[in-house]
């Protein structure tokens, strides 16, 4: 007989999507959520944050292969990557292919979360956590970029939804934007979760979208899709610099060579075009998100 | 409180997606499939055969664009198209907004289906079961390119996957294809169903798109995502002709001017191109499908 | 294939249950609730109040014969009935059977149900709507109580659980008992729903029995199990008069000759034993339920 | 938030039960079944079978209690005591409260599945494990029967339903009843698992009860409330010797002076009275299963 134990979760109030558990790895709480880890018997090992999916064994690599490579590929000379969020170590793990970069800044807010990830989650940082040129800070990344003087080439955002008690509520605001501004190098990169492109939700997206092109010259989003995420979803990318030109995308990543399982040069280059019904509400939602006047996540 | 009633899809034999449902519209059994039309809270109004979700109101207008458009843009001057299946009605809409095609002709093989549709599924349609230029046929797809001294420029072929007990297994075979590059024109385009892009089933994919290219000399994959499928899907298109130039269907849906609502002019140039781990499938799965040896879709 | 639609009660917050539906008959909010019927593949047709299961065609039989007849038997010559509650009209047809009752009053406060349970539960109340002795009131059964001057013979209490919204609290109260005592004959007898008997909440089924002991001198509570409740329930029947004869009950009912599913004779006169567990709840949840202070069914 | 893990037990084809679970203690196969441990919110421990539930932690007494006391109460005297199956160790916790019983064998099939509730169902077997009474024989119940020269004062069969791959089937046949007849002392005294008895499919349980009567001179059923297995289930009692005053159970329990949280003498003495609609189905389903003609459950 097939295991009868699932593991659901709430898409929405209205969608529950329920994975077969081969085994539970881990049930535990942090300050900041309820963690789980479990063997699902659809997309592998998968790491749930207050009973939503972050990431799963099978398809990591498509998330964090968009994360990371175009904003690395982007900056002409990337030195220095500072990532907020990313317990998981799949994007350092993705920036450690860089050798070229000599620092690396990760901040995450959530200690239990990155210990209990570096236990079980093996395959996701596959030794980067070791690698000498990180320096893993625990604490809050808003304030950590606020008290520091230092400057990065690159500035990550892997964070999960701004829903109602999460602590990433504050990290996408205009003042966050501003501060990821600051903190940048001259042709410094930032990108930025840009949550789901569900067509019946789509305020949210293109409200980060807006208030992210309010404080960057240049701006762009992209889609992703992950099986195990059930949706389109999106990253955004912003340049302090110059507009940058797509086809060098491709031939940076083409010189990189890299063994990636998501992006090829000819896809990495033509990643960056939106839906007409994604670029329709970026005009109809112009409000800009700030501290005083968040915006949440409602499924 | 909430509606209590809820529709179980079996995404595969480990993962089940549970739509909350409003209301019942329709269940019955044609001779090939059971219909259920339900309202979901969270797609709209919903089609599903034999459990599986088919279209649904609020995102179905992706698939449908997706599948069109490329192929009718792809053609220098379609004046006739095929459509196989498709019963739901929302491709004969999206080609019905080409004034210069004169001929459509439409196969569908579930006559019970397609009344279902006609009277449930208003928005699909929207009319275009009414259009003087339609013929519609019902009957096996396959029988009527066998039968028909007819050519077309454009043959569609809108099915669901081959699943065990389906009618569509034998229109995903070496044979059928050959069939479609027999009753298109000249420069004739077909667009066929490619299935769902998961990273862990990618086998029939990949054996379809090589077995069209085993047929045809121009061949290309390109993706799409339905919130409502909950994966990343495909379609393959293919040319009698030579190959096409992608900035030129830019241009061609930038003169239509067509009120699209999924693509626009640069979105639909830049849609041509798959994940790494898509193409790598194309390199490992090589084995052409024939009538005498099908290969089945197993979620 | 098997029906894809299910509806999910929530058997509490911890335990849900999905049952299989071959169709859904009805669904609307009534002022009071909202609901639900729709035939099942396992228990038939079946009624829901707010997503809870209140009756079932396939073993209604035993939640109404438990009900009606033994507060029936009871009384030595029961001529006049009030039934507080009891939409579905299958209390009405239990106490049809009885022809030297002349008078049967149901007080439902809830208008649009009985419609709905009119129209679409035929097979629970078998005519019984009809009966010439029969007066239906539509209003607050407690408000009805105290307004009426009328005595009765038996008083039935048909009621769902005093859940937090529900217009039963005060239904459940020492001062709504006291007032069922007042319009009670000499010899009058009472039934009382007793909520469930499930070993981890007893609370509130012991509180009831024990308020219901402070009003009558004779009380005493019988168990009942419905499959499609999933749980252990209980009745409580109190007596104005003296302790009754157990044994008469049986020869009582031998001399009805009623066609019963349920009860026979000998099972009637040994329903009213207790589990230990149960009689151990009395003793140690002594408190009275009262206006002031009501307690609310929590699962 | 509440725990998204859930245990789902196919109650029947269109009933499903869903168990939150708090965690998951033990899960894996035996040569007989998969075995789940989990810690479940509504019942507290659960130990499934093949996926469905055996026993609960909050209610297991009322099992456990229902199949030992009428047993054993009924002999006059019991020394020696045999249980088929009965691995969870309850059954010997209750049988070894009768400080006159000498011997008692208990013979299961599933060896792993025997270590796995000694390590992990403490508070079932509560200590009986180690009884120097206790002679734990692991093989098949049948072939310990035939082989065995021994004879008992009573013989209790613990078994989960006969579904299709149980090694159980052969344990419900006439038979496996005749050995139980001829490995019964004078007045011995058999204690059989009865099924549930759901009034939709109560075939079963009436051939039970009657292929049982096919060879003891007296035979009764009696029903019990498991909430967590969310039907009334029964027992059937026979007796080699003449027929039983039930009176005399009452006073046997008494006198004992247990402490059982389910038994009451009044409970234990009326407890033998079968709904009217069982009886019905014993008139109606008068076949005898036979080794040749086994008969299964059927949900």
């Amino acid at each position: 007989m097939n295991d009868p134990l699932w593991f659901a979760e709430d898409g929405s109030k209205n969608l529950i999507i329920q994975y077969r558990c081969l085994r539970t790895v881990y049930s535990g709480r942090s300050r900041y959520a309820r963690i789980d880890i479990v063997d699902t018997a659809e997309y592998g090992r998968m790491l749930f944050l207050d009973g939503i999916a972050q990431s799963a064994e099978e398809d990591e690599f498509i998330y964090h292969e968009s994360l990371v490579h175009p904003a690395m590929l982007l900056h002409p000379k990337p030195r220095s990557v500072c990532i907020i969020g990313g317990a998981e170590g799949a994007t350092i793990r993705e920036v450690a292919k860089y050798q070229d970069v000599n620092r690396v800044v990760m901040v995450d807010i959530d200690e239990e979360l990155v210990k209990v990830c570096k236990q079980h989650l093996n395959s996701w940082s596959n030794g980067a956590y070791e690698d000498p040129r990180l320096q893993l800070h625990i604490g809050d990344g808003r304030k950590f970029l606020e008290q520091t003087d230092e400057t990065f080439d690159v500035i990550m955002v892997d964070l999960n939804d701004p829903t109602e008690d999460s602590p990433a509520i504050y990290l996408f605001t205009q003042e966050f934007y501003q501060l990821v501004h600051q903190r940048l190098g001259k042709e410094g990169i930032g990108c930025f979760q840009g949550t789901d492109l569900q067509p019946t939700r789509l305020k949210l997206h293109a409200r980060i979208y807006n208030t992210i092109s309010s404080v960057f010259p240049w701006v762009t989003s992209y889609p992703y899709m992950l099986p195990s995420f059930h949706c389109l979803h999106s990253f955004i990318l912003a340049s302090k610099g110059k507009e940058p030109n797509f086809l060098d995308l491709g031939h940076a990543l083409q010189a990189r060579n890299f063994k990636l399982k998501y992006l090829t040069p000819p896809f990495l280059q033509t990643l960056f075009h939106m839906p007409a019904y994604v670029e329709q509400a970026y005009v109809e939602n112009q409000e800009v998100i700030t501290d005083a006047k968040p915006s949440l996540y409602s499924s």
